[in-house]
């Protein structure tokens, strides 16, 4: 159960120490952790990126960009399918609604947090959590303006105070065709070899002039096989300290229902984007983004279903019992305790997915915004929601109050899509459903609270936000008055979750953590919790099905996979990368392999080596690596990344960029 | 209830006589009657078509024939990208597997099956009838060598024997390229205006002569809008007799579990098929039929979810229950009975599903006829399972020995998606689940199966089915072995579907079936059953959210719509239609849309006019005909037909198949 080898989503402040000096005789000081600390960035729309460059210059992977690229698109612009670059500081476009974070400050909180719910009952031990969570982020927040949040590591073992640095002035600079970042498509999504320029470039701005960040990335002049490379991003979700029953319950019954409920959702928006070239443009993102999280999942499932993987799990989990027995522990069996939370999380999962689902479009989503907001603002701020506390307010505005575009073609489809779902899943005369149905058609009503809504309006959502509950109550647009149906079934649901599953989770979880620390010592790394963590590992290929993949690609292979699949989508290529075939060094490598053990939102992270100089970019894991939500086999699974020469190959050859790329790599 | 205007699928020895004379002033003969039912063809694999030379042609849809397409195919011949036209006739090509049927008799034989059943209790009665006809079919098989099926209408309410001649030496003739055939794809299906050809032509031989058959179908002039169009096809399956209960769990249960199971495996073939040229090539036309199936579901929840509908069921349901109350019906309610069945099929039918999902393969489903013709055989015919019975075995044996080509790869695919979606639904740790893995995940298991199984060789097909129990008893083929640990569960969960679902059904529906015939005599069609009927109305367009549609589009419309789709896929043009656009009459209509009543199986039907002359193909229906499962709206629905005018037009200018063509239309 100790972390072996290239294994870990390490915390930046207790990076594995004696590993990295052992195995690669590597000892990265405290200035170093400190500098690529503050040279990682966090997306609020769930990736990583890193500051490479003196002007505050950030680089993300496409597909981390893409929302935002889709929001600066117009029927004219499509900037997903032409790239962008901006010659002039002034041509850079402002991102609606991006916030981007650089963590500044580690504390250590557990003690307040868990005296708070100490002699208490799980739910009420939980809330008290909560709120002193708020309190100690408000204090925070009032000491040193930066935006902090209290991060639950080991599913409850232990609190730390997270302080960001928060960037909302961000511009995009650079993105070449989506058609290069993915190309290959879902087909080649997850696969290695591969040959993508997953990249994206912003820049970040403090009263309206480029940052000048105290750190920031330097620029490598390549890598080789067998190159330790170190990746800092923001790994999402893991659940690999689950106990097997918790694994029983992903496998058997929320994996498949969430799974399901997405593979619908991709054949509906692939059906919404052949409708024509503009349906196309409005939702290729999201279709994108629905894909990528069913072919994970898929992943997934299959992992969770390998008998092998729940015996192993099984192993350690006896022997821990094992370890447990032979001290006194807790009162209550830990392992009881999550699996009765499970049972009551199957009464209730498919109700409360479907109940959300509903509420899924930009304008629900506004309107549940706008309706919470009011009944939550004139709390204090220890007692309401806990997205919705103080500290937490200026995201929600920053949302509530983007001008990105909002299309009625598409939020009717979503709305649309989640009745339609809701009423499959709950039974059409369930009295919620008769009640948001309102004796229409799924279609039809979500036709009529699209067309009636006043919501697309920025001034309208300013109006009721600023006139709170009165003006929330007053108003009889049907987007809110929709919402408010579906708000209180929420919040029950919610209630449920939180008191009873999620309480039983922490607590049965604290017990197992510190059953753990007692018996691993630091050597247990904290699942993933999209807060900054270290990977590493060699450069290095594997063995697939006895055949050896190689660690790197190039430029010429992208040609030869291209003519391959005869050219044709999604292997096509944009008409530069044709038309430019003689200009570049087709020997550049292009996309390359590491055993870096990382997970949905380290997307963007950077790969850098043991000097701290960029060597790529993260954009995808292996197939072998979708089951790292669970496990991590150094054998098979590896990190995917853009190599750093591909990136200024590119801009300075084929995209005309050659100041960007001497921005980037520090020489004018 | 009664049927309203042009609505209707009706039985060809009961045409609608009085509305066809009233409103159209149409008189069909008893002669006409016998040409158009002796004309018509049903093909086994789900689809109609027609004879329509002197020479045994018979014309059906691309999308009909594509499964032979596919068949036909190699990696150096794809007849689905190519298309195919045999200039001779010893350059046709034999079907492996393909059976057609003329319908040639009628017998009523209500009363001596429903004799069977007297007196006994609904599952007795059900195994009974089910013994009569068997024996009933047996003798009419001994009397005139025909080929004998008694079907059941009216779920219950009466009982006819159907005979059929019987032809499986059928060859491929003509088939364009998909492309055209299904120009605009899964965004066109169900959609008007369409432009598609998506006809196919195969010819039946007898004694390796092609067939002189007594009745085939003159060619038209043309026609025009307004004019009565009349189909002839077989309309698979249609509930519009259910009851409201019935439809409430067809809405909340059935639909929605078959949904998201086709949307899984709609997702996996796009996988599947993005992986190589060659996948592609294997799996397109699986791809195509389970998409087709996907957006057919889609818009049936979608009308079972419109409250309007729901309301004006139970408003004929109260109506016919006053009705009932004013009669003495029999002891039991049939609503409650059917309601009933329907709370029993609640509890299986997911694991009923999962288990047959699990043999869905080519490869598992000939392991499974192997094993139950072990079994079955040597019991009496009367007491086999049915699709086992002495007059069912030609069409099990031209299946099990097929030559039709079997891809290790799809195999593969299609058994691991069947494992992992019966682990999904029935839980990991299910006994039934634990035992089929045999400690391997879904993947891995599946390819042990297939590389393992010799039965890919029809030799050793026929050597184990020839060998009898002793054979297959002996057999450690590991796809045999594996499908006898499913078979079981598979006979409990089907006997429980019979003795406790279908036996209540048919009960309380021969009920429900007598009051309508008492209520409203002869104007009451049968639910669909896939054998011929006919259907009838105008061509007509119709008007969609306040446009008018237009009947008819023609070629001149194909080329804009490709060009407004900058002739991306599923809107390119194959390259002859590209070239040759200045040989063809732009003019020529291509597709129209007439009011006739028609349903999944009524593909491949041909549209005469009054003189019985083609003057259509019908392969598709409007978005609103989705919802026709359960009910036929009259302003909305409309049959999607090919117009005889642009097949010839095509043939002609496009495919060099000037002698088709003349045969066709009867001058050479």
């Amino acid at each position: 159960m100790p972390a072996a080898a290239d294994e870990g989503m390490w915390l930046v402040n207790k990076p594995p120490l004696g590993t990295l000096q052992s195995k690669y005789g590597f000892a990265p000081t405290a200035d170093f952790m400190e500098h690529m600390q503050k040279s990682a960035v966090r997306f609020n729309t769930g990736g990583s990126g890193s500051l490479v460059s003196a002007d505050g210059l950030v680089m993300t992977n496409h597909h981390v960009g893409s929302d935002m690229l889709a929001k600066l698109s117009t029927p004219e612009r499509d900037l997903l399918e032409t790239g962008f670059y901006a010659k002039d500081r002034n041509k850079e476009l402002k991102c609606p609604d991006l916030e981007l974070n650089v963590l500044w400050t580690i504390e250590d909180v557990t003690d307040r947090v868990k005296a708070a719910g100490a002699n208490l009952d799980p739910a009420a031990a939980n809330t008290a959590r909560r709120k002193m969570m708020a309190t100690i982020e408000q204090e925070g927040k009032d000491k040193s303006s930066l935006d902090c949040q209290v991060v639950t590591l080991y599913q409850g073992g232990q609190y730390q105070m997270y302080s960001y640095k928060r960037f909302t002035d961000v511009r995009l600079v650079f993105a070449p065709e989506q058609q290069i970042a993915f190309f290959g498509g879902d087909a080649d999504n997850f696969e290695f070899p591969r040959f993508n320029l997953d990249c994206c470039f912003f820049r970040i701005y403090e009263n309206d002039k480029a940052l000048k960040p105290q750190h920031f990335l330097a620029w490598s002049g390549g890598s080789k096989e067998g190159d330790l490379a170190l990746v800092f991003g923001h790994p999402g979700r893991t659940s690999r300290q689950y106990t097997t029953d918790h694994l029983k319950f992903v496998r058997d019954f929320s994996t498949p229902q969430r799974l399901l409920s997405m593979m619908m959702r991709e054949v509906q928006l692939q059906t919404f984007n052949g409708r024509s070239e503009e349906q196309e443009r409005i939702g290729k993102d999201d279709l994108f983004g629905v894909a990528n999280g069913r072919k994970s999942m898929t992943g997934q499932i299959a992992g969770l279903l390998d008998p092998a993987l729940m015996a192993k799990k099984s192993e350690d989990e006896a022997k821990l019992k094992a370890f447990a027995s032979s001290k006194s522990v807790s009162a209550e069996d830990p392992w009881a305790m999550i699996a009765a939370a499970q049972e009551i999380n199957k009464t209730m999962m498919v109700r409360r997915g479907a109940v959300q689902g509903a509420m899924g479009g930009e304008l629900a989503g506004s309107a549940l915004t706008l309706v919470r907001l009011a009944d939550e603002l004139p709390k204090p701020s220890t007692e309401r929601l806990r997205e919705y506390r103080e500290t937490a307010l200026p995201s929600v505005y920053l949302n509530l109050y983007s001008d990105a575009p909002i299309y009625d073609v598409m939020e009717t489809d979503r709305t649309a899509s989640g009745l339609q779902y809701m009423a499959m899943m709950l039974g059409a005369d369930d009295p919620l459903v008769v009640s948001v149905l309102g004796g229409k058609s799924p279609r039809d009503r979500a036709a009529e609270l699209v067309s009636g809504t006043a919501l697309k309006s920025v001034a309208e959502r300013k109006r009721l936000s600023e006139g709170g509950i009165e003006a929330v109550s007053a108003s009889n647009d049907p987007m809110i008055q929709y919402v408010k149906l579906l708000d209180g079934e929420s919040r029950r649901l919610r209630k449920i979750a939180e008191d009873e599953v999620e309480a039983k989770e922490r607590q049965g979880y604290a017990a197992i953590a510190a059953l753990k620390f007692e018996a691993f010592g630091d050597s247990v790394y904290p699942d993933a919790t999209f807060t900054l963590r270290m990977s590493f590992g060699p450069i290095t290929g594997l063995t697939e099905d006895g055949k050896k993949v190689e660690p790197y690609t190039n430029f010429a292979g992208l040609y030869e996979r291209s003519t391959d699949r005869n050219g044709r989508p999604p292997f096509d290529l944009p008409k530069r990368w044709a038309d430019k075939k003689g200009k570049i060094d087709l020997k550049t490598p292009f996309n390359f392999l590491c055993s870096a053990d990382i997970i949905g939102g380290n997307s963007g992270s950077p790969v850098v080596n043991t000097k701290g100089e960029v060597i790529g970019l993260i954009f995808d894991g292996n197939i072998h690596s979708l089951v790292g939500n669970f496990v991590y086999d150094e054998r098979m699974n590896r990190a995917v990344a853009v190599d750093s020469r591909a990136i200024i190959e590119a801009m300075r050859k084929l995209y005309d960029a050659k100041d960007l790329a001497a921005e980037i790599v520090g020489k004018k």
